[in-house]
């Protein structure tokens, strides 16, 4: 028995947003993705009996204004498996064990109109955020009752110094009686840099809840982050992102408001930006697979920093607002 | 109730072609599209009730000739949208409605070997053509009896600006007792050039006709050009392009001949190449989904301008001939 | 009646080399394709009546380690065709009808990891090996009895000269009782190269046999490889390639062991490298479509050249020793 599906989730909409400028002009533009990153991709499994399945998966994330594809062409999975009772190993490209723990206690869903549990928008030295994929990934997850634990390893594929480069994430979730608990940590080798004789270091950890009770949902995450310099004389750079959300489910209607803040540390006088965000989003369902969403978020820096809505777009003012409609389909 | 199609159009052929290289010379090649545009895709849509429907589509062309992609991955579609009683509202990539209107009133169908009802082959200052695609679009397109109307615009996206690069199509079509009328016009902007104090702009309409009685089809069409230079001394660039067809269809052979001219205008004295193309086609169906073809063109050019039968090789003599032999696929 | 297939076949593994660097150091690292190389597609048929097919093909490689495509989206085929009783004519891009005819007499089937039956990997001058792909083809494939014949062009599509970069392949095949023997010639002409009068040209021949008896096979084969310089005083370029293996099936295991040796020659002394690469293979059938390998080998050269196991990366040690363990599933 084996099985071939062909799928996707393809989300589009018009966003506006104000200071998307230089010189503060305001902006309206076709937006993909807003809800949940636009991709197309290949899956299945096969049974090979005794309860293990080879398990695969290519996808590929869309750029639905411009028909591109979103980085290489199944950047976002590229995996073959086992998957068995004692849990589920895969090789190949794939998310992290971070990603996928954080994922569930995030109010938004990584959603890019708006959410910054994956990084921040802030244009100051760093995003502090979390590495959602490694490419030349060993990844393991197991389950026993309400745990899900897992580690994923990016090997760093550099001759003669198997440290150099490495990825490694790993972590656990637990859900039960409406409540769920999540921790989750990830270090990230770079290079050694000359004349320093270490390397650059990234080390990101999680802790999140999520409490769901009749219509409600209450979640709330946080991540720490520091970057080690490789350069010696260099001091760490920190961040701690804080995040908290309420979803209301009325009907075929979902209503989500959440809150987004980075505490820029060890930054010189006058820098510390400290970004906050704030976000409403409203969900109506036309189907299973079919759902029409407006989100609208504001964020503001300290100090006269720049910030931006947007994970990817650099901040150009001290405040952003913007609201999104969209339409999102999986077929 | 939903679906997921995963389709194709694969179109190969080889082409000899006479004053191909800058001595002469002539070629033969393998060549991708000769009839249609070779590409691949997903769409599908999903019943909402009502009369509603989800509506999507993923489509990327093919260089069958290399195997690459024709541009970006879903460069043809990539969108989302609804489809009810009051039209068809789609957001994404997609063609203009500038396409869908003039496609069905050139008697080639766009065959890249030969017409040049999108763009002419003159290798003057211009190809005097329409806009098949915009990015960032909305798109809206009505029906009613015989009626076919709709609007498209692709946004700008430019900060402090909505009009800088923004795109417009819209027109209309009516179908009934065998004749076929279209009118259709778009305005392309570009951006403010300096030290110009306005933008370049592009104005382009069509007009044709359609007349079907038993086996023979009659098809009859012209785009009026005109792009405002941004710099102010400049003039205007403008041509006029006409074309005209037959088409008779004997059982499983479908023969068509056609005529395009282009009528430049405002070029400097010894320059107004005025271009004009003959082409002959003549189809053999062995299925619904498998067809053979060959087509002949000859391509000229006035005042020893240079011409060329291709839409996208610049030309490289002042006339040029070419017959192509094909088969075309469809998945 | 007509089919559309979705297909694949996803292969990765982890390989650990030694003498991976310039400082010798070694390397483990996440490969796509150790078996066979990952790959995805959509192909078909349909029965036009009268033993009569149009058959098509879009096939694209896959680097599993990061997901990108292993080259232009259909680099692997591209092609839509006719099949019937006087063979399959096919037009656009795929394999050569070399690679066709020599695959079978491949004791690892062309497996990247490890076969040097397409290409050495030497790192001197050339890695004398053939061609696996055409641009612009046009392929015939015929059969009678055991019997499998063709050939295959790839047009060189430059004005004025249908000689120059065209690309010619041919040879056949015989399989009978057990027994199967092979011949495939190719010349791949280039470009003539100013000053010299002459374009360069690379001719390759193919002989190979194979025996097959309970579940043992036996194969051996060769490659003579020649490259006419364009510039006149320049000497050729020759190596020949020889290659052996043999491969027990035992139950769902295969074990294959196997050879290949490469006579460089014409070289200045002291360069005279004629690499040797000796490899072993175990794959386990966990089904017909998932697959367990591990594969190992050994190559080194003479003079203290570089060599390596790799037929796509640079040696950087007089030998080099690898072992590869590997999934691979098809769908």
């Amino acid at each position: 028995q084996s099985s071939v599906e062909l799928y996707g989730l393809l989300d589009v909409g018009v966003e506006y947003v104000n200071h998307a400028g230089d010189d503060g002009g305001s902006l309206a533009r076709v937006i993909s993705g807003g809800k949940n990153t636009s991709r197309w991709g290949i899956r299945g499994s096969e049974d090979l009996g005794g309860g293990l399945k080879a398990v695969y998966n290519l996808e590929g994330g869309i750029l639905m204004d411009t028909g591109a594809a979103d980085g290489a062409l199944f950047k976002r999975q590229a995996y073959v498996g086992l998957d068995g009772k004692y849990g589920r190993l895969v090789i190949g490209r794939s998310f992290t064990t971070t990603y996928d723990l954080v994922i569930k206690f995030d109010p938004l869903g990584f959603a890019p109109n708006y959410s910054w549990a994956t990084t921040g928008g802030a244009t100051g030295p760093s995003k502090y955020g979390m590495t959602t994929s490694f490419d030349n990934m060993v990844k393991y997850t197991g389950k026993s009752g309400g745990f899900t634990y897992g580690a994923s390893i990016g090997l760093g594929e550099r001759a003669g110094n198997a440290n150099e480069g490495r990825k490694i994430a790993l972590g656990g979730s637990w859900f039960g009686k409406g409540l769920g608990l999540m921790a989750a940590c990830e270090q990230v080798n770079g290079t050694t840099v000359a004349p320093a004789i270490r390397r650059d270091r990234t080390n990101v950890c999680h802790l999140a809840s999520d409490y769901t009770t009749g219509d409600w949902r209450y979640t709330a995450g946080m991540r720490a982050y520091k970057l080690r310099h490789g350069a010696a004389a260099t001091a760490d750079l920190r961040g701690n992102t804080y995040w908290g959300g309420i979803t209301r489910v009325i009907d075929d209607v979902t209503l989500t408001g959440a809150v987004y803040h980075i505490d820029t540390r060890n930054l010189p006088a006058g820098q510390d930006a400290d970004p906050t965000m704030f976000v409403a989003r409203a969900m109506l369902a036309l189907s299973k697979r079919t759902t029409l969403y407006v989100s609208a978020a504001h964020a503001k820096a300290d100090e006269g920093q720049l910030v931006g809505l947007s994970r990817d777009d650099a901040g150009t003012g001290t405040t952003q607002s913007g609201i999104t409609a969209g339409i999102q389909h999986r077929f």
